[in-house]
């Protein structure tokens, strides 16, 4: 199983528009730096499932019958922005999994094209493909999924974005799978009170208790990475913060 | 006064994702023929007016400061969709004038970042720059204005999308001021019961009645390309069928 992660910034990205902060003063001289809307793509044999719909140019970067399914962890527009333009394409449909959400986001259900979306129910299981993909609840402004995916008998991952710490249903599941990877929402620097995403410190705090093999900090802001070029902050060896086009491996157990 | 069309197409652009038609291949190997969500920009002296805001890399096509104001139709995705991402930028905000719809899109009105909205009243000019602009009611199926913009002394030029026929008091209005210039949605062939938006039947019928010095058809579908291809249908020597990057300048009378 082959994670990718397309785009790993909040909303807004990196470079912010209009902004010359050191963080995105660099991201614009070196694309290595920049942040396109938090997106990953998930590979195993030949399925491929994308997470998350908030890449503008998605009719670009998959051509029709490349992806298998879409799954989406919220309809905030950053998440599925550019779903709006894909939908109107021709071909067979592309099954969408999603939280329940009755609102979607602007006219997407009573215009889906070739979207077919499916809300699914917290941790029941689904398949696409050879994958088992559990959806685990999570803590933001609108409901919001994470996802656990699963070779049978090897590798498991899990992408949690956006989320202000995690349930306490949803951290015992993840301390059960004690997954290989874990990609999770780290939207500020330190804060004491993050508002909607979790903080630097929450994050740390969040993957401490699921105790994964190795972990991701994805749905980076600005202001995270300006705080890093100048305090330099110490993470273990098995946390990264992810940069868009970082993949990672997961093999099954020899 | 230059005004640029910027994007030509109908909603899901040409080609459209996943199409295989005559006009959408034709459009996959020579850029010249695709057509990008429907948008303009008009420019007279120093001031520069986007007219909406569906290009999706709007936020990598004007930096920061470049336009004066922005002014949309009305709130369906394919003309707003590039908003979503461009509000959460720093520096100035950006005027943008807008038809009274509460609805909005999405969470643009909740979170409108950099993006101040200002709804406007039929048929009440206001100023951006040296520009009068006067906004005029269509029909279609969300609160919807057509835009005429106005060089004190000087050239009009209307830009009315999206829209199915014209309400009789824009009608009037437009055939009192007889613009110099007039874009028009111009959706699909002819199809007898068009939805929504013009076919070229009704597209046709509208210029005459407000008989425009020039014309130019706009928010083509692929549709349409396709019937254009099939039967050259002809076009009086005013009229063009606009392409992505066309620009037209209106010049005082001397
Ligand atoms: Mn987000
Ligand atoms: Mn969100
Ligand atoms: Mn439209
Ligand atoms: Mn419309
Ligand atoms: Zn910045
Ligand atoms: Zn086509």
């Amino acid at each position: 199983m082959r994670i990718t992660f397309l785009g790993t910034g909040a909303a807004g990205g990196v470079p912010l528009y209009g902004c010359s902060c050191a963080a995105c003063s660099v991201a614009k001289t070196n694309a290595v730096f920049a942040r396109e809307p938090c997106s990953a793509l998930i590979e195993s044999g030949t399925t491929r499932i994308l997470i998350d719909g908030g890449l503008m140019d998605l009719h670009k970067r998959f051509a029709p019958g490349d992806l298998d399914a879409i799954v989406l962890t919220h309809f905030h527009p950053d998440h599925v922005q550019g779903l709006f333009h894909l939908r109107w394409g021709k071909g067979p449909s592309i099954p969408v999994f999603i939280p329940p959400d009755p609102d979607g986001c602007a006219d997407l259900f009573r215009h889906p094209g070739i979207l077919d979306f499916n809300p699914q129910k917290a941790f029941s299981a689904f398949e696409i493909g050879g994958l088992k993909v559990t959806p685990v609840p999570l803590i933001h402004s609108k409901p919001t999924f994470g996802y656990v995916f699963e070779v049978t008998g090897g590798p498991t991952f899990a992408y949690l974005t956006d989320t202000r710490g995690l349930p306490n249903d949803t951290q015992h599941f993840l301390q059960t799978i004690k997954p290989d990877g874990l990609a999770i929402d780290c939207t500020f620097p330190p804060s004491g009170q993050p508002k909607g995403h979790n903080d630097w410190t929450l994050a740390l705090d969040c993957i401490q208790a699921v105790d994964p093999a190795q972990a991701w900090l994805i749905h980076i802001s600005h202001e995270l990475d300006n705080w890093r070029q100048s305090t330099n902050p110490a993470l273990p060896n098995r946390i990264n913060v992810a940069r868009d086009g970082d993949w990672v491996d997961f093999t099954l157990p020899s």
